[in-house]
């Protein structure tokens, strides 16, 4: 059984929901699943000294840009949030609550969560926000609301991102194919030949 | 007679040294010539707070693995040189000088250099060595060497720096074409998408 593709993003990065539409067909492609884990890029950018991309100049005007050119070459549906960027810590705990549950809903609930801040530009940083998103993907929202205040959750994700750091993870999307790592949406097409050729 | 591509790069940055290797035949291939113009990322990154990519946690040991894996797709020659980053005033002096004569035997000296630092880890900071490649590239040695203290060749320079940053310039490599902007060795695949459609 080969290995997953670990799949780390961070709910607020344009380039990891782009990621996180594609990272599953190109997985099944080769036979592989994928592992999502969601992290906090405010905890890694204090250890690397990273910067939002919207806050810096010039390059925050350009990224704009081009993630929505991105966005349209795939065909994928995305609108900059009017709030951006965002704290990330409910969307990413109640993923992780529901990765307890069961991996698959979580992956739906994940979706669902990158599609309500960047397609319908709902406030995913607001946890009321998250536990009716959770409602709808056919959760409690009231244990979803209870789980992104739980300390058992909060330690969770600690935990995860502490694992994530020792796995070098400095930004969203990143992908660890049998050990080897790739960062960002536009290497996806390198996730892609790697697993077909087990590299170059 | 379609604009040509604008191609801006820094002769310390590997992609742009990836993408020098590939700029012309994406160009040529839809009937298009490039402009090259030497940039000082140094002088981008005062303004904007940019860094230079091997001086960044974790991002710059990716970096370095991310370059050579990206050359070897290509079939580019790649070593990342002993002495890296590097001050680029001399190459880009010495490449504007070369564009004043002939626009066409500046880019094979602008090759030239490119290789010499990122193929055969020879220190283009450094003026005699640029004179010398210079005089492979069929120049006059003394020539060249006088061109890169030449105060008419600063000033040229220093203007051009001044054009790419009110064209927004913050990285190498970044391409203009027909008004769009395109950053990274990683979009080449959008310039040459863009030059086919006209845009999506």
């Amino acid at each position: 059984m080969p290995a997953p593709i670990e799949f780390y993003f961070d709910f607020s990065s344009p380039y990891g929901y782009i990621a996180s539409t594609q990272i599953e067909s190109i997985a099944a492609k080769h036979g592989r699943s994928v592992d999502w884990h969601p992290v906090l890029l405010g905890a890694v950018f204090r250890l690397t000294g990273g910067v939002p991309l919207a806050s810096i100049p010039l390059k925050g005007e350009y990224s704009a840009r081009d993630m929505a050119r991105c966005a349209r070459l795939l065909g994928v549906p995305f609108q900059l949030p009017s709030k951006f960027p965002i704290a990330t810590q409910a969307a990413a705990r109640l993923t992780v609550w529901a990765q307890q549950r069961n991996v698959d809903a979580a992956k739906t609930l994940a979706s669902a969560l990158y599609r309500a801040y960047f397609v319908e530009n709902g406030d995913i940083s607001n946890p009321e926000v998250c536990a009716d998103i959770a409602g709808v993907c056919g959760h409690d929202p009231a244990q979803a609301l209870a789980a992104m205040n739980d300390p058992a959750i909060k330690d969770r994700l600690r935990q995860a991102m502490d694992a994530a750091i020792a796995r070098k993870v400095f930004g969203s999307p990143y992908f660890i194919v049998d050990g080897e790592p790739f960062w960002g949406a536009d290497r996806l097409d390198h996730v892609d030949r790697w697993l077909a050729t087990g590299g170059w």
